[in-house]
């Protein structure tokens, strides 16, 4: 049984908006160069068949992702979608945790357990549950809480 | 001449983000009811031709916005887009600035000067100066920013 107090997202902070693009160098160049954001973090993510940059966004931040898998589902979304919002990324205490809840409420969800992301674990919620937007969940590795 | 230093969106931070939906009632049982997000206000926004509901995201928000206003560009966005992100709110300390900053960069806007918006003055960066993605700037009132 579970103690815990059913609760949800109702703790959950907005970690980052993640926003597909075609091409990295690119988006870059207007983010950073002409809008003016600041460049935290750039990286590829061949895992995940993607190419990242993080920006600086106040106590959030803005994540610029570009396929380089063209079967991924990145890939198919920025075929489909074109560029644009992508997803809207929560951060969590404990994934595990906030999966079980949602699953009690039936809510539909891309990944059943928490799986390694590139700042920590994560789950995708899908879109047909939250009203066409593709929820990240994120629980972020103890080291990044503390930075 | 301009002797404020040029930093466009370097010190901006995600405000909210706004999802469009076709019916709040519908919207506020899932993301509240199901998903267990904290409602913080909801308001009827006639002059802007939707109806509006804020969220608790940690330091930002979700605004989950339905248009009442067939001729919108709410109502527009959604019929061509379908429910989903909507824009990203960016909050800046001086709107009248930034604005002035951008447009030296050659930045499309959607509003040339700021208006009046629910929590603030407001505007709009048009979605191709923007890889896909509607920016909304604002600044918030004082009494907000004082909260």
């Amino acid at each position: 049984m579970n103690t815990l107090e059913t609760v949800q997202l109702s703790n959950a902070h907005i970690d980052h908006v993640g926003i597909v693009v075609h091409d990295l160098d690119d988006a870059l160049a207007t983010y950073c160069g002409t809008l003016g954001f600041r460049l935290l973090e750039r990286l590829d993510a061949p895992d995940h068949g993607v190419e990242i940059a993080f920006l600086d966004a106040g106590s959030s931040t803005i994540e610029l992702l570009s396929p380089t898998d063209e079967e991924s589902g990145t890939a198919r979304f920025l075929a489909r979608r074109g560029e644009g919002s992508h997803h809207v990324c929560l951060a969590v205490p404990d994934l595990a945790h906030t999966l079980e809840e949602l699953r009690a409420q039936g809510v539909r969800l891309i990944d059943e357990t928490p799986r390694q992301g590139i700042h920590g674990l994560v789950a995708f919620v899908h879109p047909q549950a939250a009203h066409g937007v593709m929820i990240e969940l994120l629980q972020k590795d103890r080291a990044r809480r503390l930075e």
